[in-house]
Formats: C-alpha cells, structure tokens, sequence
C-alpha cells in the first residue's frame, strides 16, 4: 500500500492526530478501480463526493488539486485500487464543526481485487441490520461500524459476501456492494433513501440495464431468476448461492457483464475467464 | 492539546495513515474530568470502554499500560480534561476487521471546560434526529455524524446546547449530555438502548438520585417541573431555557449538584459561584 496525506493543498508527512476523521468518522470517501492509469467513472465519483460533502457541510479540497496528485500517484500504479478519504481536518474534542478548518485528505492505492469466484460469489444474510438514518442514506461517508460489525460475522473462505437488511426487514445491499434481482426478464434494487450506499455501478446500472428500484423483502431475493451484486472496483458479481438457494448462470447476467465491459474495459478482462 | 500516539503497547511518532479509525470511525473514546491530577469516574470509564469494545469486538490495550500514561500525562496537566481514543489499528480498505492487529490509541489534553452559564443553560431542539440501532446504542463509539450535524446546526453564542430526539420522535439526550427531566417530585432521563450513550454522570444520577428510565416525547420535556444535562466533564448543567420555555432554580436541582460535588470533588468548584 501506498499512502499519502494532505491538509488543504499541502502534502505533509503525516496525519495530524487531532483529525475528526479519527475521532468521529467525520469525512467521506470515495474507492475507485484504477486500469491502464485511468481512473474509470471518475466524474461520477467526484460527483458523488460533492454530493457527500454537500450533505455534511464538509469543505473538500479543489479538484484540480486532487486530480494532479492521483495523476502522480497512479504513474506507479496503474492497475491498483484507488482510495480518496477526506475529513474535515482538525478538531479533535466538541462536536461543533470548524467551518475554518483546512480539510484532512489522504490518497491510498490498494491491489486490484482478486479474480471473481468461478460461477458466482457465495452470500449470506447477515444478523448485524442498518437502522434508517436519510440523512446520512445514501451518501458514502465515514460512519461504517454497521458495515464492520457485518462483514465481522463471518470468517470462512466459502462466504464472500453477506447481505444486509434495515431495521425494517427490508434487503438493502450487501456489506461492500449493491444488489440486483431479476423478476419477469426485470432487474430491481433497493432505494438508499433510508440506508445503503448510492453505488456508482449501481447508478450505472440502473440506467445501461433499464433497472427498477423498489423495496425488495427477503423472499423477493430468494425468489429472484438471478441476483447480481456490483461496486465500482469489482463490477458487476454474479450471485450463485445465497444460503439454502443456488442459481445457474442466466443470460441476462451474462448479457449485463458484457454491456459493463464495453463500457469499462477494466470489467473487460473478467470475459476472458468468466 | 498535548496528544500521544500508541500502537499497542508503545507509543509512537505519528499516527499510521491506514487507520481504521479514520476509515471507518472503527473505535470508541472516553472524555474525562480531570481534577488535581485525578481521573473522575475512572473505572466507570474504562469499564465503558470495555463494553464499547466487547461489541465491537475490537481488542483494548492493556489497562495497566494506559493508566500508566495517563498517570504519566496528567503530571503536567493536573486540572485539564482527558480523552482516550481507541481504534481497531491497521487495515484502511475493506470492512472484514483484522483479528491481530494492535489497537492504535490517542491520549490527549484539553483545556477545562468554561464555568457554567449562570442561571442554566440555553437549549434548542435540533431537526438532525437519531438512527434507531441498539447494536451501537449506549456505547461511546466513534461514528459520531448525527452529532457532528446536529452540532452544526447552529452558531448563536446564546445556544449551549441541542436536544435530539430519535427517529421516532421521543427524546433522547443533548448532542453531548444526558437528559433528565423532573415531574411528580421525580427525575426521569430516557432509555438509551435504541440510541443515545450510557453517559457516565448518567449513571451516577439514576443511582444518587433515584432517578427512573422511561421514554419522554417533547411535551413531557417542555412540561417539566425541571430539566437538566450532565456528562462526566461538566456535571450538572440546569437548563433555564428551552425555546420558549423558561425555567427558574428549581430546589431538586441544586439538591443534585449538592450531591455531585460531594461524590467528585472537581465539580464543588460550582458551587461557590452557582
């Protein structure tokens, strides 16, 4: 992994330890796949850090600045993970937001994730539930304990993923990912209005698959012809067993893998050996 | 602020940037009152943080070295106030917590808290409400956004503090104290087991005072024959306005700082000037 850390337009050596990132997950971050030193939905990932930032009244860096140091960064990384945290910087005691504060930013790159399962990802559902909070819906800020203590409920190999519910019952998305069922030749996803992420993949696909969203309980993705998980480094994850139920390889999956690939050529790749 | 840095056992420089902390807001804290050199409550602190740690599952230093370093920071800060973060330590990307890495903690120093207003404190209702998740409630974890925002809500010098209410409308405690409220001779502060913290002054005030847990909505609140808001640092704080209800001394009230500066001498200060 390498890391490096801003404050304002500075690059410093360190992270300064009065940073209410630390103290109260205060900030939003941004995960995105690097190909061939292309950042790929870079627009739409900005996008949703201005929307995050909007919703917090969190100050980000200009983004001329961040865009110069990912540049840099990626010239020795061109096929990494990218990660982007920023946080509103100093304050470390008393909830009160410094409005003066110059923001505390980090860029990470990480290893491309591995190849996907062969025939689909293995999921659960897990006990850990998301309370409803619109506020925070949505958006990808700092406060993933829920996530955490999910993603913490299982350690064996044959998992790779556990699906989430809201305190209402209702399925929302899995730990790291969105979802996608299919019902009569239809792919649907949850709303994020009361919890869960606004995915980038997900905003791709409901668009390039004609996606619905709507409400889905448990026996709606049990009951599914397909179900899919996506997120902007991994794309698009076919589901092949979720408990006590398994699905074959459907077309529809295949025919949506294609489309993401034509239009992400890191999701290219994954054709190769599908 | 003085602030120290631990990996483990061993204190460290800096900060490692790929913190959970940071990330995730994966961690708990203390905030403690420090009086001539000794820790208020301090075993209800750490058996707090305990807990906190118990369900996040996250491992704690030891307790032996932690003291040692505060009895060794407070040399040169007798008088100040204390906090304590602990962090699930390494592992920026990717929910799944790391069962070996050290915690990462911070200790550090702040300045007294001001005198209280004279007369009680100003309070408002915020808009920003509660997430209901007992998985997270009552204990001092680090994702702390729905107070960042209900904090930020206002500016006025005239505001001490916000109430919020949980997303199902009842009152729950101010963005950093506890709620008690008085009606029929007895003192009521609500449940915090769908949100909220188990604030230490809290506990010391259900037990000293006989006080009861029962949910409060706004006009059990603003009906009240009293009011007021206490955590470990700043005691007791009567509330004299909320909105356009006013309050004058109520005698239960200063009964119940009588009894606080008795249990903790730190908080005896007040009462020479009230």
């Amino acid at each position: 992994m390498t890391q490096r850390v801003f404050v304002g337009g500075t690059r410093v050596d360190a992270l300064p330890p009065d940073n209410r990132g630390l103290s109260y997950g205060d900030g939003v971050f941004e995960t995105m796949r690097v190909h061939r030193g292309a950042v790929h939905w870079r627009d739409a990932h900005w996008v949703r850090l201005e929307e995050g930032a909007k919703r917090l009244q969190l100050r980000l860096p200009g983004r001329a600045c961040v865009d110069a140091h990912i540049d840099e960064l990626l010239q020795a990384h061109p096929d990494d993970v990218l990660k982007l945290v920023v946080t509103r910087g100093a304050g470390g005691r008393g909830y009160a937001p410094r409005h003066d504060a110059d923001p505390v930013w980090t860029l990470s790159t990480h290893p491309p994730p591995p190849p996907p399962r062969p025939g689909g990802v293995m999921v659960r559902w897990c006990d850990t539930r998301l309370a409803m909070q619109p506020l925070l819906a949505g958006i990808k800020h700092c406060n993933r304990l829920e996530q955490v203590m999910a993603r913490g409920e299982w350690s064996q190999d044959g998992i790779d993923e556990g699906l989430m519910r809201d305190t209402g019952g209702q399925a929302v998305c899995a730990t790291a990912a969105n979802l996608f069922v299919r019902h009569d030749g239809r792919w649907t996803t949850p709303p994020v209005d009361q919890c869960g992420v606004a995915g980038i993949c997900r905003g791709w696909a409901l668009s390039a698959l004609g996606a619905r969203i709507a409400t889905l309980d448990v026996a709606q993705v049990e009951t599914a012809d397909a179900v899919f998980l996506c997120n902007a480094v991994r794309g698009i994850l076919p589901v092949a067993r979720l408990g006590a139920r398994g699905w074959l390889p459907h077309p529809a999956l295949a025919e949506a893998i294609g489309k993401l690939a034509d239009a992400h050529p890191a999701f290219a790749d994954r054709l190769e050996n599908p």
